[in-house]
């Protein structure tokens, strides 16, 4: 297990921010999960990123790790968190390896954004006595089977964020069927090869290749919509500040009289602002069974992370078009058997089949509510696809008064409220921070306080002309003002009253 | 994995009552909790006795499943949680296996005694969206590394029930060198061969035969401490009501001044009250290496439950003699070494090393404090050794408003609680199920109420003349009373202030 450890900011008493690794390596994460270095001074915090297993270097049977569904079998969620809880407790084991331990009564707070954020909640919730509480960002925890998420959800929250960004719904949705179109004819073929530089390794030559073309868009769109920033960025790909509105500027045009070229050309641009906002990319290789997945090459995650998603990590989504989403209409077919069949593809040299997942491993083990859970902030961007699969604050299980969180954040993308702050952050984000600290201040202080979380303000941006940079160890965001504060809960007169039961 | 499921009482709405089978054959906890069969009737109750892996009939390699480490390393209580969650979730899923199955919020109630309480407990901390609530008895919880429980704790509570019970300390407490002293002669050898009905296969004939005879006599007089029950009872061995009392009544002659032969057939003939109530005993064998051991024969556990001792439930114990118990001192030698050598010796085929151990297993994995848990009922009986590693009604763990229930039963012993109803039952226990059943009534109604556990009344036993019989759904088992009945909080007078920060 590779795990990153920083104690410049440890003082006696401080607590632990823990993050629990996700599906790529771990320096990635560390540094897009800017807030718990800037936390880190104001809290005396260790600061620790732990690599998930089959991530990074963590591997533990090195070269073979991805060999045998033997070996394989070692990698799942609870495995990772099991390494988690072992690594807390043997750094408050006196005398440990590292000759080097915290008290025992050192508070430890989870960190994690995504699917990182689905393990620090569940970190909390399985081991109570190892965590203080999490703060569990982007989480699609309710995106299996029995969660009650539609299978479409994802696309129309996508679409939405297009639209709003300026959009022209007609030319996305009409984009597809322009690119099966040319794909199928020598002259489109040769048109879609030399103007979209497509690599010679994954030619069209047939609307195969135009389903091939179609997907790659459709991932660029997809991601922009996540990693939607308001200032330049590098998590998945280096990208502008808000890509989105960047992307839009290419699909804008009013109307609906467009050439099949034309609107193939709008997506191209607006796609190439996902892969090539560099300008120096040469081909774009469409086919990921050739280059694999292009769109999250930076993660590194190899076979890993499908390997948790034909096992245990069964997500059930889809594409419906029509109203729902700007895309086309995958749900139609069964989606279970879809999804089986890229898992039977992908893991071909296993014979993957259906025995080897269990659709309901999550739901039985974690379950799909944090009703009996406590301290656990669950955010969720607006703008974020995957806030589809998180809780909404309207849910039952968003009890304050037991330490649950669900804040949903307007302007907010996959996991914004975890970078670094920035200049050009939105006053939610801030608003949404400032309110986490004084949550995260009881925890670590094992309070006693019911803290209530307020209704964010109303979404304001950063002007355009703003310059975007880092804002360093700048709590509280300007956020002191009473009426953005946190309200506490006080039993001012308490009487207690014995009554007998009925029964 | 075999398990029991009687539908008898269940109807529409009722919760399921589910046992986590622990280290035995699941038949005889079934039988041994009576209470749940009791209680189903009112609460229309499903009952479900589910076994252990690796116990019983539930193989998972058969006749292989402890030929290697490999295979043993699938005998874990977190496996044996899991498979009693999958369990439960397939019991919720419409078109299952058996063609039968309970809506989706039917409350379950996890049922346990000792590591089957310490397992419900677990339970409902790993699992809260499949478990409601969990009814743990004399489950000793804490009685591992950093628990605080004081290693000479059992024993300490062993000897207070016997002194209870009119037992001359000296006798028990000298009988030890006695029975050595003897085993160092041929005449003593003889003596005790003869006297004591040794096998045999398991002939005393030096001082290390004398160590193994007060390692049987041991046994039985700790066994009979932990099912001191007031009734008749066949348990673990068949005894009679108060085996502690009747097991005294040869220990209890005065002074100080015996020979070794009297010590040690005192306590032959105490010992005799386990080993031999029917008085149908042919031999005696007390070589745990050549017969097994004898004292808990009929667990039928084999190997299974001696390798989850020596891989991940380390529990901690020994006797120490002087002012602590009536026995010797084993803690003045490392008690970890002592039991590290157990299970060197018990597992010699597979090389074991503690290596293979895991001394924080538990506290890594479950944790040292229930907390941060809620709806656990969690008794303890004074009578019963293993209440030394449970947690106490004064520990700031038994915290009422979380529904985590402490209750410390005076008169009771292991597990007495969970059993059958009995007309010879001790005020205390009758109490105590009266007011558990009203938190269990709570729990399947997913009430609000925040109640309260009363002080059980002061003990009073059943007179001698007693015909000590079954008493079948015998609620409220006299136990209406209102002094007797629980306290509910009433937050009569409740105002909101909004108070701002000083952060």
């Amino acid at each position: 297990l590779e795990w990153l450890w920083n104690n410049t900011f440890y003082k006696q008493g401080g607590p632990i921010f823990f993050y629990t690794g996700n599906e790529g390596d771990i320096e990635g994460f560390a540094s897009a999960t800017g807030m718990m270095w800037d936390l880190a001074p104001m809290f005396h915090a260790a600061i620790i990123f732990a690599e998930h297993r089959f991530y990074g270097t963590s591997l533990p049977f090195g070269n073979l790790s991805f060999s045998s569904i033997e070996n394989l079998g070692f990698l799942t969620s609870e495995q990772a968190l099991a390494d988690f809880a072992a690594l807390i407790y043997e750094l408050k084991t006196p005398n440990n390896a590292w000759s080097y331990s915290y008290p025992k009564n050192t508070p430890v707070i989870a960190f994690g954004g995504s699917y990182g954020g689905m393990l620090s909640a569940w970190f909390r919730i399985k081991y109570p006595h190892l965590v203080n509480g999490a703060w569990a960002s982007s989480a699609p925890l309710i995106y299996f089977r029995g969660g009650g998420v539609d299978q479409g959800a994802f696309d129309a929250i996508t679409t939405a964020t297009y639209l709003e960004a300026g959009c022209n719904r007609f030319i996305v949705e009409n984009s597809w069927n322009a690119i099966v179109n040319l794909s199928s004819t020598k002259d489109g073929q040769d048109f879609l090869n030399t103007q979209f530089r497509i690599d010679p390794k994954s030619q069209i030559n047939s609307t195969s290749g135009g389903w091939n073309l179609n997907g790659y868009f459709r991932e660029a769109i997809e991601y922009m919509a996540m990693v939607d920033y308001p200032y330049a960025t590098s998590f998945l790909m280096p990208l502008p500040g808000w890509p989105v509105k960047v992307a839009c500027s290419f699909m804008n045009a009013t109307g609906t009289k467009f050439s099949d070229k034309e609107l193939a050309t709008m997506m191209y641009n607006a796609a190439n602002v996902y892969y090539n906002s560099s300008g120096k990319l040469q081909h774009n290789c469409i086919d990921p069974t050739v280059c694999g997945d292009m769109a999250t090459a930076s993660l590194g995650e190899g076979l890993a992370w499908p390997w948790q998603e034909c096992s245990e990590m069964i997500i059930n989504m889809c594409s419906k078009g029509g109203k729902n989403d700007f895309f086309w209409d995958e749900c139609k077919s069964n989606s279970t058997n879809l999804l089986a069949s890229v898992c039977k593809y992908m893991f071909k040299s296993f014979n993957w089949t259906t025995a080897n997942w269990n659709i309901d491993a999550v739901p039985t083990l974690y379950g799909l509510t944090v009703q009996d859970a406590s301290n656990i902030i669950l955010t969720q961007g607006h703008l974020d696809p995957w806030s589809a699969g998180g809780y909404k604050a309207s849910s039952p299980d968003n009890r304050n008064d037991h330490g649950i969180y669900v804040v949903e954040i307007p302007g907010s993308a996959h996991h914004l409220d975890l970078r670094k702050p920035n200049s050009c952050d939105p006053n939610t984000i801030k608003n949404a921070r400032y309110q986490i600290v004084q949550i995260l201040e009881c925890w670590v202080s094992s309070c006693n306080k019911s803290l209530r979380m307020n209704k964010l303000p109303a979404l304001e941006v950063a002007p355009p002309e703003t310059k975007c940079e880092d804002v360093n160890n700048g709590y509280p965001w300007g956020q002191r003002s009473a009426s953005n504060s946190l309200t506490l809960y006080t039993l001012a007169v308490f009487t207690l009253v014995l009554q007998h039961l009925p029964f």
